[in-house]
């Protein structure tokens, strides 16, 4: 059982946990609070960057000589394996910490281990205190893990009668500004931000984070079959890397070729590419969450191939009638094949409405753990 | 200046009036408390039925000689004309009532006058007491009397995409159990539902109102152009009466004849029919109100021509990516003339959300007054 001031502290930890958000990709968020042996908070702190100490580790430097006999509070399990700053659970043996409270276990075969490793050494370990709430703190990096595929979270903006732009093809603005300034949220905790060319063309977007201090810039994704980018699009400036994915057979003699701007070959599915190449792609380089911000037929093929775990539908109170649709084909084409959702938020953002919902329609997982690249991936500096 | 014995006395007049709904039409719902000389609730009434007495007799009625030198607080304007029994006014008067206040003023031609008869006859007499609470429950017949048409709610039903059906045509059921029963409600509360062919022919709807006990049965409003109905049709059964709105060139020898179901000819539209002479029809009927269920089509060219009042929106959190949109051309084919809306409300009925919303771009109001007919419609028994 875990003390109230435990539990304080693991609330406390979860919150230090989030200011890592969008920052420590391929790693998980984690956030930590040390207590003295008379349960008074002696040091914290959180993984903040990827190739950065662990939060353990901030949080022991802190705590110094009063963690000895005290308790380490922590959102995810220590960390077992040596990075550049060795194992967390060697660093609290060390320490001299008594005690050991973790939200949640961590998942992956090459970190998981440092419960019992700290059991072994005589360490008390408990786990599962406010396991929800760390959760939910790290949603993406865990579903990452479990899937072995990025989290994907899908985005749309649409009229009530679930338009993204009028007949002619205008969409600005449709959302508000509040809506608008959310998205940048978003895009802001994501690692990459993924559109398709049919997106490209209509709006030709610039998918960087703007007025965020501080955002780390996601990687920007054009799914972009037949190459057809124009050299001049606003996502190919140097505000953010871009990775441009195009078929296997596609001609890219006339894409640009400088640092920022990557291209990679996918395979060809019925139409576009294969969405599971193309996680497995971003997933290889430490890309572990994905805001897809479409368009209908891109969203489409996401949700035919299982792979959106959670949708963010901006709402605005208006009316077209006409116009393309927010979705199109994701392969249904009776009411029982629907995609139903749970509604997990429903806020109102200006005048229109944010809808969060996770599909409840059960996403293939792979029946075996996906192993997760132990080789260090592009973005990562250590895990 | 009210007192507070008044402004309770409003407040509980107006959940007084709001008992009529759906049973009062073409009159509004009304409610009346009358307090005696003290301040003490000796009295209190609602109009329950076109014909029956006004909530001013039901309350007086029931004070007897405890309202003499009393305050009447009514929820709208005592009218001032003969009906069966006789003007309010002059009731109020007779009564010894020393003093009235009332919420809103009629805007009617032939009742409006009351507080002026009052006033005339040395009652003290006071507007605008939870005028806003007052309008609300009388809105639609309020709109009706100042658009000079009935009041049009919108109702639909659609996924989070915006869709009313599968690409196949199914849609039972997108919605959830407990939004249908909400509908049952709006119907109950409505004069009219009103549909166009498209649903008849792929939903063959029956439109009366279910489970709700001592409901009035609102009149089953077809709009079917061409006279396409089948005779076995579900809205042709003896639950409510039933409006076949036809093409005046369409062949009529097939529709079916008896009592209860009614056709009319109308003129056309260039799709359709022109939707101002029906809703003029209706208000010549006496319907005040007019719940628009659809499809998508209909709705759309509700919209066009300005005439609907209230937008009400069940979204399920269900996608489809494919399938008839909620709504359908409107003549919107730009963002600029998107049709934007306020949110009055949104509210989670089971899984789903219902959003109602009022539009903000200017409905074309006649610029004169339309006067209300003063002979006798054939669902009134009295005004």
């Amino acid at each position: 059982m875990a003390t109230a001031a435990e539990a304080q502290a693991m609330r406390h930890a979860v919150a230090l946990a989030a200011r890592g958000l969008g920052h420590t990709s391929p790693n998980p968020v984690v956030g930590c609070v040390v207590l003295d042996a008379g349960g008074r908070v002696v040091g914290e702190g959180w993984h903040q960057r990827a190739g950065g100490p662990h939060a353990e580790v901030h949080a022991l430097r802190a705590a110094g000589e009063r963690a000895r006999g005290g308790t380490a509070v922590v959102t995810l399990e220590p960390c077992d394996h040596t990075g550049r700053t060795g194992p967390c659970s060697q660093a609290l043996i060390a320490a001299g910490i008594a005690r050991v409270h973790y939200a949640v276990a961590d998942p992956t075969a090459q970190a998981t281990g440092g419960a019992a490793t700290l059991a072994a050494a005589g360490v008390e370990v408990e786990a599962g205190l406010l396991a929800e709430e760390a959760e939910a703190v790290n949603e993406p990096w865990l579903t990452a893990m479990r899937r072995g595929r990025p989290f994907v979270l899908w985005k749309f903006a649409a009229t009530l009668d679930g338009r993204s732009a009028a007949a002619d093809g205008t969409s600005r603005w449709i959302t508000s500004a509040e809506s608008r300034a959310d998205v940048h949220r978003l895009r802001a905790e994501a690692d990459a931000v993924v559109v398709g060319s049919g997106t490209l063309r209509a709006d030709d977007p610039h998918l960087a984070v703007r007025d965020r201090e501080g955002a780390t810039q996601p990687l920007r994704v054009v799914v972009d079959t037949d190459a057809t980018i124009k050299p001049g699009a606003r996502v190919l400036d140097d505000a953010a890397p871009t990775l441009i994915a195009v078929a296997e057979d596609a001609g890219v003699a006339h894409l640009p070729r400088r640092p920022g701007v990557e291209t990679v070959r996918l395979p060809r599915a019925e139409t576009g590419l294969r969405i599971p190449a193309l996680l497995a792609e971003l997933h290889r380089r430490g890309v572990r969450s994905v805001l897809l911000e479409g368009g209908p037929t891109l969203a489409g093929a996401f949700l035919a191939a299982g792979a959106v775990d959670k949708v963010v539908g901006y709402l605005a109170p208006v009316l077209l009638g006409a116009g393309p649709a927010a979705l199109a084909d994701a392969g249904i084409t009776t009411i029982a094949q629907a995609l139903r959702l749970e509604t997990a938020d429903v806020t109102r953002l200006g005048p229109d409405l944010r809808v969060t919902a996770v599909p409840v329609t059960a996403i293939p997982v792979p029946a075996v753990p996906v192993p997760v690249p132990v080789a260090p991936a592009p973005l990562a500096e250590e895990n």
